[in-house]
């Protein structure tokens, strides 16, 4: 059956959306932020505490699995979801973002990508065929056709190149996938959106992915170094284009604010590493901003990591715990702040989802920007 | 008021009874095991988590939070409860034994012991008075008096020369302790007798600190490399030897088989870093023996660490996702075994337990003991 998409909401100030995802293994209520769970984890969470913090739909790197433990073993094992023992949505990506960031380890051909593993050197080859093959072995929910990722800033012609490539890959991926369609009847395929912050390019990118007909729509080559303004910008003339009733994922984003602006903009589904990640290095996101938790001004702070929050984390330790776990070099700090950071990440979406359901996304959109001048922080164009 | 401590059920054919230690952060069953939390966390596991898996006391290192981040920084967090937010029972420990561990860095004279951080090389001088005025101040429910451990082997004349300075030191403890009693009412002070595995030096040790009248009485220098029948023989004269109305404490003891042969032999509290320890190194500890998760041939094996066990995590993941989660170098591999091996400890000492009160004590000694010498293991003599 794959994946059915229904709209039960929408901003009318704005391209926001309220859905349900409905997929195999659950439904998603969008719009939502999916935690990365590189190799089958979502680092320092146990499954319990994905649970428990309402994590709906969870992101697996389809390079890093397939390299370990493999993805014949996985699906010897009964696939993903039970292998990880995940029995809710998972989505798992193409494998080409890593592969194209392994600096001087891939060489990219129009049939597909050599590589070499970053584990041991071995070498590997990667093709819009073999993407979706690995990615039917695992069994997600939804999986992501190749693409070809280009660094910003890039020159037009190569931009224009990877969205040439990127086409006919994603044709060769569509093939693929419908000839084995039948064999995994709950798996659905998405495209990706290439053109860097190039209109013209992202049009015709957009247009030629339609085409083929997508079960849902990603943006990729986004927050990858280019000005907010123009990330947004070209978040909001994509999904603009991109047919309505299909779900619309901003890949690889990204900050708090990110998450309304690109709200704001249509999107339906984020991942990016920025709240498990940061949470590791001691950096917490909370409703006053980002705070350094191993600073000495917090050494002997009894108050909890964001007083407003409401998480387990928050409700039980202090700001000083904390950094002394940090300090010390415990495990229980990663764990801790990851807890806390993916909790705030999800709240966020629950807000956002909550304010386009009642009406008040408008007010949720200005407050966040305010908040976000406050801070001095990033750039927030007007959507 | 300190803790009080009864027995409810005692075995007619050993040593093994069943109590309850009444503590000012709650009652602790006994006999039991500590999980260690050496810098204000039991290492990979969330305070939820302790609780969950029904942990009932803790035991936290004084050598260590004194370091850093330094008993006054916890006193002025409200102690060592508040500090790590864990309500419930705490023992500490004199700091004395990791102190003597650090080779080359400590000088013992008879008025304590002078040595250097692990973490700076700083000078520091710890003494009986100065061990329990750090512990005053972290506040645990049950504190240790200052010993002088031995290594094993050692000679008659030095083990002699530790127990008379144990015995002086105790008395200075105690003096120290006494004379602070009344501003930290709910905290009780142990003794701990040494004499390596001679029998006469045991006897005078116990002989001495009885004199001196401790709330409780822990063993200290075994499990130090000695022949598990002459660890086991020391135990039971030495504890036969101490009070019967109080708590005895067999430190840093140890493996599953330990238990069930300490509590026949009268012990109450345990404490190892055993099963925190060698979870983090990919061992797991099960009801058929230990198991090295690492292992190849548990790569396709998707049975739980213990198919005997019910532990959340038993019930949830597979020995192939741990092999692959220890393999990937993700923390959730520690997580995960760390909490099973913890709940087998508990487990094991609930099961120990409930065998004293329904008088079944002897069956479940006489299969333990089966079980070990078909696992072709350690020794074990009889009682």
């Amino acid at each position: 059956m794959g994946i059915q998409f229904q709209i039960v909401a929408g901003d009318p100030s704005s391209a926001a959306r309220a859905g349900l995802l409905r997929t195999a293994h659950g439904t998603v209520e969008t719009p939502t932020f999916m935690p990365v769970g590189t190799a089958a984890t979502v680092k320092a969470m146990t499954q319990d505490q994905l649970e428990e913090i309402g994590a709906q739909i969870i992101l697996a790197n389809t390079y890093h699995l397939d390299l370990r433990p493999g993805h014949d073993a996985i699906q010897n094992l009964g696939g993903l979801h039970r292998f990880m023992s995940w029995p809710h949505p998972i989505l798992t990506d193409s494998g080409g973002y890593q592969v194209m960031s392994l600096k001087g380890l891939t060489h990219v051909t129009d049939d597909g990508v050599w590589f070499r593993s970053h584990l041991d050197g071995s070498s590997h080859f990667l093709s819009p065929e073999r993407a979706i093959e690995t990615q039917l072995a695992l069994g997600a929910d939804i999986i992501m056709a190749l693409d070809e990722c280009v660094e910003y800033p890039a020159s037009e012609e190569s931009l224009r190149r990877a969205v040439s490539r990127t086409s006919r890959w994603a044709r060769r991926a569509k093939q693929y996938f419908d000839a084995h369609r039948a064999e995994v009847p709950h798996l659905s395929l998405f495209g990706i959106v290439q053109g860097g912050i190039l209109r013209s390019l992202r049009a015709e990118s957009a247009e030629q992915l339609m085409e083929l007909g997508f079960d849902g729509y990603a943006l990729g080559g986004l927050s990858v170094g280019e000005p907010k303004a123009l990330m947004y910008e070209t978040t909001e003339l994509a999904f603009q284009q991109l047919p309505a009733d299909r779900p619309r994922y901003l890949m690889g984003v990204g900050t708090p604010e990110d998450l309304v602006e690109g709200v704001a903009r249509g999107a339906d589904l984020f991942d990016c590493v920025l709240p498990t990640r940061n949470a590791r290095n001691g950096c917490a996101f909370t409703s006053e901003g980002k705070i350094v938790i191993r600073n000495a001004r917090f050494s002997r702070d009894p108050s909890p990591l964001d007083p407003a929050c409401r998480c387990r984390v928050c409700q039980r330790y202090s700001r000083a715990y904390l950094r002394h776990l940090f300090v010390a070099g415990e495990m229980l700090a990663a764990m801790l702040t990851t807890y806390h950071n993916l909790c705030f990440y999800l709240d966020t979406m629950r807000e956002i989802r909550q304010a386009i359901v009642s009406g008040k996304f408008r007010d949720l959109l200005v407050k966040a920007r305010a908040r976000t001048a406050n801070a001095g922080g990033s750039e927030h164009p007007e959507s």
